[in-house]
């Protein structure tokens, strides 16, 4: 039995509540939290508490709260006996260095209010100081999920630099490709098949060798037509940039 | 019962003969193509041709070429009697009007050998010059798929370009994460549940509220430390260029 509180009341906070609530060897001690609103998603299944002087013991305690806050709520935490980890990509470890034991605990997806993300399948990437502390995250981290990592400050740095370019430079693209639909009077869900199957073929075959379009082939007639048409665009930096880049990986 | 035969042997003809196959109001009199090798993948179902000279009478001939092949293939179908289209998002209608009748049947999708598609969620764009022509183009596609769009010739050349945006450029994008990770020895698997929601996650919310990450946030510390770890790289522009643009759009 592993007995986890939570610090944060957000997005990654409720779907890791709720993956370790339904896993047995997991004891919830508390979800910690400043806004009691918040607070009610969690207080049916377990005891919370919106004053951090009064945080419990437990083995593990989990700040997931915005990366800016990390270091703040940890004071809440110093003096306590079980580890301190936060769930962020882009903060390193040092930043809950205050804390004796602490550690990373950070699942590679993007989580939101309203869409149920199976955690099975999530990337959990883990870093610790000691083999024991590592050891313990390993055991909470297979828990939930089935793709647990070991990777350190430099690496998960990395990781969430692709995390920012796959995903939120990815819904940029479809937040552009949606906007051109509109704009010609087309539903912008036509673009939808696509987008899922463009996302789903690399599992069969590498980026590199699914690539087609105008700039792998060095199609620069259809490059033209196309920046003609985004003459008048903001967006145009965009395609054009993304052109030269995929040309150059295919001359 | 419509009668349709294919020029061409290639992932779209591919997909369509499958398609057609499994409808029984659709009866495919031929299969025309040059490679021999390719046409024997649809000999065993229908009657299949290598000598264009000797096309067969049809309701509809589907020219399924690369673009810049089209014209050319076009010319061995100047004299029919039935309906002559071809399947590009990039090219006009106007290149078949040596065809008396002529128009357009463009599925919005990527198409690869080996990955099965679901072809009546695929959008199929159809334009033609008069209403029964419309009509029959019409009949066909809801013969195969779910999705059925009048698109004149502009508004698929943006439809094209919006293809080129979320498929082409996103698969640029999925590459470079894979590099980044690569480098780090981080196995490239790890981004695919990201990727695979960051296309689901639309389904719900818009792009432009699914948007998050450095950008969105205005958070200038994280861009540029992401900048910093990409100084030497070649993707760096495409990091700028992006942020930027996210950027401009949440002020």
């Amino acid at each position: 039995m592993i007995r986890v509180s939570i610090l944060g009341t957000g997005n990654v906070a409720a779907h890791l509540f709720r993956a370790f609530l339904k896993n047995e060897d997991v004891e919830i001690v508390q979800v910690v939290g400043r806004n009691t609103e918040a607070l009610r998603a969690f207080s049916k299944q377990t005891d919370t508490l919106s004053d951090f002087t009064n945080i419990a013991e437990a083995d593990i305690f989990i700040i997931a709260v915005k990366d800016d806050a990390i270091v703040k709520v940890s004071e809440y935490v110093k003096h306590v006996k079980g580890m301190v980890v936060h769930t962020s990509g882009g903060v390193s470890m040092d930043a809950l260095s205050g804390c004796r034991r602490h550690g990373v605990f950070y699942p590679l997806q993007t989580f939101s209010k309203n869409s149920a993300v199976d955690m099975r399948s999530v990337p959990i990437c883990l870093e610790a100081h000691d083999s024991a502390d590592t050891d313990l995250l390993n055991a909470l981290a297979a828990m939930i999920s089935e793709s647990v990592h070991q990777v350190d400050s430099a690496c998960r740095k990395a990781l969430h630099l692709t995390a920012v370019i796959v995903n939120n430079f990815t819904n940029h693209l479809y937040y552009i490709g949606q906007q051109i639909c509109v704009e010609n009077e087309l539903p912008a869900e036509i673009l939808q098949p696509l987008i899922r199957e463009t996302a789903a073929k690399i599992e069969q075959l590498s980026p590199y060798d699914a690539q087609t379009g105008p700039a792998r082939r060095g199609d620069h007639e259809t490059i033209s037509m196309h920046l003609e048409q985004l003459k008048a665009s903001k967006f145009k930096a965009v395609y054009e940039v993304m052109s030269a880049s995929i040309e150059k990986l295919y001359p």
